[in-house]
């Protein structure tokens, strides 16, 4: 039976497979800390990244003040494997979600999560009041400070703010605004001038209902894209950065190459029929998102990939180049990290080639 | 616990979830049968779109000669669930893969597969040796039709027949060609008449192979793009079509409405707090494939649907329209099918919203 074990070659395993360089993961996390502590920030990474309890206890464990997932799900995969000091940093709403807030608040007292209306604060509030849970739970204000996803407006916080307080259940401890729009942004002076102006808006909300008498100890925001520009604006006091783990194309475009790809997907020429220059490799959509513009073959310049399906993909190259054969291995650099990541079943985390660990993705797949 | 029952309606599932219309689909199930069995070819679907061994029986049972996969851990699964009529339609290559097919051959005798080198059939010969087995494989050469993925060029076709017949422990049963670049023409006329030219290059094929002695019986081609043309096309004895049991807005695009969309991605506007004409739901990138573009709203005329990362979309409306409530329920069609039902862990089949039937994506992720 095929059952990869630590200790086994990289070379032994079947592809598709999903493989993490320990050397270059540890030294991403490393500088991640080194230019992030001394602003004094707490570092909630974005576990919707890694899509792992493991691997957010080694970030924990090097330093994190917990971490944020996006979803309910991913934050009940999370708690039940002991990382349970958890932001949902997506609104909560509608009768089939909310009892599973409330469920997993009674045994994990530590959640919180983000409300951006009345009407979602009212009914989580009246959920929590049903469910005979004394505790109130803690909420941050999702704030749009430019992305226009979710996140009320500025002028609505103070309104979201005095209505929550008038709530028996829900206790304000923060404001939340992500730039994502500003993530990608691949001219580094453009994506700080608009990431300080989109931090003006969060650290201006967050003064006015200090203000007003809120006691708001939580400002979180950013990501890997814009984490150390938000970490030195006065009155942040928390930053979310996921993706720079494992990087992807698309972060390096943009963010450069202080982090460096750790994670690749490892493929095989399956198929070298066709014409010069071009083999195919066993890896398609299945496999690498295309959201993000298209996978790029690792260590190989001159050498494009094009996805030709679910299951398939095309190298072709211009230059002169030694041929592929039959049975090549290729390791492909994701476009986008997190989508591709949730592809897979398992990392396979190796240290110059020995496999060391194997992870599954345990939040694979929880999109609710 | 959150834990959705048949019996229960739609509206107590949490989203976002897959949802199948069962009227629907066992319609398009109904339709394909009527459409392709007065043509006299086998139809073997191409079980990639749906991943499922319950819906594999329930084709088998309405007709379909067993199924197809794309790759060896797909088969693996299937067999072991009882479907084991099984054609794997991409070429099994590398010292990781070889020793699993032999494995699952050991136990499943009628698996077929795909070649279309004489290194891979002498890879797969000499591993079937080693291991002792004396009946040999069923292959089918794997004949570029005009797709450029996979597939030997017509004329390497016989010397890889003569090729597999020196060797002992494979089988040459038939001849594959995948059309797969004419699935998706838009022009019903360009798509029928480009189809009926690669066919002519599958069935001059077969007809040579045949001429040199070699007994082919299976001559095995299209999807659900063309798979009405494939087999009107003499010498063709089966065919693939896979998507036409879900439909997707891509496949509809081109084929018309024909089938229906069966399958839907429920969602829940969870924040609208931003301008008017726009409110966010809860499905992104990890719920709704975008390599096909953007996925629609169902039955929702001038309503566009965004994807903002992901776990999040717009809808977005310029016409007058009643606005959605927060927490308002959304059905959303995929644009591609395949790798959205990917992306997803059940499929809830409903009858009129009550749900009679929940089904594992059992072959999700399996990619190897």
């Amino acid at each position: 039976m095929y059952d990869p074990k630590p200790g086994d070659r990289l070379s032994s395993l079947d592809t598709p497979s999903m493989i993490v360089d320990l050397d270059i993961m540890e030294e991403n996390i490393r500088k991640l800390f080194l230019l992030l502590q001394p602003t004094g920030v707490s570092i909630r990474p974005h576990l919707k990244t890694t899509k792992s309890p493991i691997l957010a206890k080694k970030l924990i464990a090097a330093g994190a003040k917990g971490g944020c997932v996006a979803k309910l799900s991913e934050a009940e995969v999370m708690c039940a494997e002991g990382v349970d000091d958890i932001l949902i940093t997506c609104e909560i709403v509608g009768p089939a979600k909310v009892p599973r807030l409330v469920e997993l608040f009674r045994k994990y007292p530590k959640i919180q999560t983000v409300v951006d209306s009345k009407e979602g604060a009212s009914a989580i509030d009246a959920a929590l009041k049903a469910s005979g849970i004394e505790t109130p739970i803690q909420v941050l204000i999702d704030l749009d400070v430019g992305l226009h996803r979710t996140g009320v407006a500025p002028e609505a916080a103070l309104p979201l703010a005095q209505h929550i307080a008038k709530l028996g259940h829900l206790k304000l401890i923060g404001v939340q605004g992500y730039e994502g729009h500003l993530q990608h942004v691949h001219s580094r002076e453009q994506r700080e001038k608009e990431c300080r102006a989109s931090m003006v808006i969060l650290s201006a909300t967050a003064t006015l209902l200090r203000e007003e008498g809120f006691d708001i100890q939580v400002v979180t925001t950013g990501g890997t894209g814009t984490a150390e520009f938000c970490a030195t604006v006065p009155g942040i006091t928390e930053v979310q950065p996921g993706s720079f783990i494992f990087m992807d194309s698309d972060y390096r475009n943009a963010v450069g190459t202080y982090f460096s790809h750790s994670l690749t997907i490892l493929s095989t020429v399956i198929s070298k029929s066709g014409t010069e220059r071009r083999v195919t490799i066993d890896a398609g959509l299945k496999s690498l998102t295309t959201d993000s513009g298209n996978a790029e073959p690792k260590d190989m310049p001159g050498v494009v990939y094009t996805p030709m399906g679910d299951e398939h993909g095309w190298l072709t190259w211009g230059v002169e180049l030694e041929d592929f054969p039959l049975g090549a291995r290729v390791e492909m650099i994701p476009s986008h990290i997190d989508p591709t990541v949730n592809l897979h079943d398992f990392y396979y985390a190796h240290r110059k080639g020995v496999i060391e660990e194997i992870w599954p993705v345990a939040t694979r797949g929880k999109v609710q």
